[in-house]
């Protein structure tokens, strides 16, 4: 662990101790076991250390934060010395952890699930179980509470340090789809693009921004396998649609974007006519999302303002969210720009909060040429929002 | 996704459908969501692709397995085809979901959450409530059961290929233990000593068994920080002990072995009799724990083996289970050799199976030179168990 990476950890468990007071809870309790083959989210941004036992990471609102781990993990937990106070045990967690929760008595205690959240939903059920088993008998059991906000919060609001590495992931990302550019010509392969940017993000020693073999996602052509697909042996070819969905993680923080090129015909010298409306409708809907951004709204009122634009205009509903949070992953969680779908259960509907950064990243299809989809990089900001990325502002061409 | 790896996930679906009626389980249901982020382990095994959006991973006794998807994934694990029938949907899961249980009318189900078996636990507290909500008015919620007993028995029944893949590991694990004894000497530091054995693994393409930074963990004399610590810059000295734990993944299978090394002092021709009676002490103790493994016999009865006779011997306890399973992760799931503590729940008590991979791995100080640890690797046999590892017979020398 760099001592930057600590450094942020400790600045993340102060910012919780004011969000706790500020949304009048006590104590945050993340309850975890064996993180390395599943790891709450929460425990990578707090913690820096992985447990194999039952362990609890405590932060009160007022006071020391306290690790209670297996013995055997305690001196890497001292290395990473983010946690003010580590406890270790060998046998059972439940007399130290009783004994903190009695020595504090707290009213109202945070634990790490949520419905909908799913980076703020890091415990186990069988763990949830463990837990209820080690309160029985107590009044504890009575005063838990979700800590969706408050990981959410932690996780949205972004500090200048965090925007300042999510601004040069988006920086890279950028220039490796120049670099990629020039790189990509007619009979090429979506699998060789890939492997262009692999090669670049690994000479870079960055990572992808989410797991490899989708990143880049590479699609060319109107038959193309949908989102979310690895890129196939298709070649590119002439007077077709090509987009790529890509990001990159620097220094723990993730850019996710997505550029649109038209491949032109021998002897064109710009895209047909369907094409290009498909571009400036996308671009003007995407404007239109941006429009409606700033710390109150709803994500779904966000969403509806590309989504009703797309289909005034005669293009289909793209099958998913407008736009989600980025930051320590992609995909990060919280409020959402999400429509009113079951799926997205209440996250459409969280208000929006300044220093939270999301995409906005509608699609459409254009009939046997492929699909238009640009996918932009902002900040909330005290009234409005600000682009992070350039915004793609005219189709990009491929001779 | 390779062709191998397919046709295992396939492999343990049919596999998984026999120990379904074995149990006398109807259907089993893993239910996850955004994998990329918290991945439920069964279902690396299973499907072998993520999913982002609510899913469920349908296997039943008897009958074709299916798996309920966002739409936009369809392509991807249409590609994996580990799943007999893939179905996609946009808002919600619910309808085909319900749909689901409904025409099949499963009498009993079991979920992906378990009290005490950390790879059976994959199921998050928000995804039960989710779970519940969509069960809400229909019989099926009465019906839920946990999988523990599947998946321990899935990931603990190793097949002849995943024997292969684990012995394969063992042996490069073993070949890395002579090598880096040719680097080792005095004056050399743990994380030097950690750097070599790094590059090695990746000239070979391969991935440590666990998390890098603590894959080799490496001790050298007797203020070391303890195990699952990261290598420091402490410096071998002579009359020291040094220990090593280390493991690779090899086409998806770990090893995990310890070993054991006196570094002698100019003049020395073997090790201080201190240093040999706790190496022949801690011999002895995994030859007798070796001895009470057989199918049907329980893990604490296997640890009370080794952890009677070191007391008896008057060295301290090992603070930690004697050993636990491996197999697609280093710690591998269900019944482990612990002791009857309670931070083991009921994991000591489950019957031992054939076909099971456990580690052998007790420990003990020697005052004023080190810990001597070795972590033998063993299959449960028909009546009895049989070595994967070449067991350390004799202290290793640095000189």
């Amino acid at each position: 662990m760099t001592e930057q990476a600590r450094e942020l950890a400790r600045e993340k468990i102060r910012q919780a101790k004011n969000v706790l007071k500020e949304k009048n809870v006590e104590l945050w309790l993340t309850f975890v076991r064996e993180s390395s083959a599943m790891r709450d989210p929460a425990l990578e941004m707090l913690a820096g250390f992985d447990s194999t036992w039952i362990s609890a990471f405590l932060v009160p609102a007022e006071g020391e934060s306290r690790a209670i781990i297996g013995s055997l993990e305690v001196p890497a937990a001292e290395d990473a010395d983010t946690f003010e106070r580590i406890v270790g045990y060998e046998k059972s967690i439940r007399a130290p952890f009783l004994d903190y929760l009695k020595e504090r008595d707290p009213k109202t205690i945070a634990i790490n699930y949520s419905l909908d959240a799913n980076l703020a939903d890091g415990l186990t059920h069988g763990m949830y179980l463990k837990l209820m088993e080690l309160l029985e008998g107590t009044p504890y059991a009575e005063r838990l509470v979700s800590s969706e906000e408050i990981v959410a919060t932690l996780r949205g609001r972004k500090s200048d340090e965090e925007l300042r590495r999510i601004k040069k992931a988006i920086e890279i990302t950028e220039g490796l789809f120049d670099e990629v550019e020039g790189f990509i010509e007619p009979g090429k392969t979506e699998r060789e693009i890939a492997a262009f940017l692999h090669k670049r993000v690994d000479d870079m020693g960055l990572e992808t921004a989410w797991g490899r073999s989708g990143c880049p996602a590479v699609f060319t052509g109107p038959d193309t396998a949908g989102a979310h697909a690895e890129p196939t042996d298709r070649r590119v070819e002439r007077g077709h649609i090509l987009n790529m969905d890509f990001g990159v993680k620097f220094e723990g923080y993730c850019s996710d974007m997505q550029r649109t090129w038209y491949v032109l015909e021998e002897g064109e010298t710009e895209a047909p006519p369907e094409v290009e409306r498909g571009f400036q409708t996308l671009l003007e809907s995407i404007e239109r999302a941006f429009a409606a951004v700033k710390p109150g709204a709803q994500g779904c009122e966000v969403d509806d303002a590309a989504r009703n634009f797309l289909i005034a205009n005669n293009y289909p509903e793209y099958p998913h969210g407008l736009g989600h949070q980025v930051g320590r992953v992609a995909h990060d969680g919280g409020a959402g720009l999400f429509p009113r779908w079951e799926r997205y259960g209440a996250l459409p509907f969280i208000p929006l909060e300044e220093r939270q950064v999301f995409t906005i990243e509608p699609r459409l299809p254009v009939e046997k040429r492929g699909t238009v989809t640009m996918e932009e990089m902002i900040v909330i900001t005290a009234d409005g929002a600000e682009y992070l990325s350039h915004p793609q502002k005219a189709l990009r061409y491929i001779r």
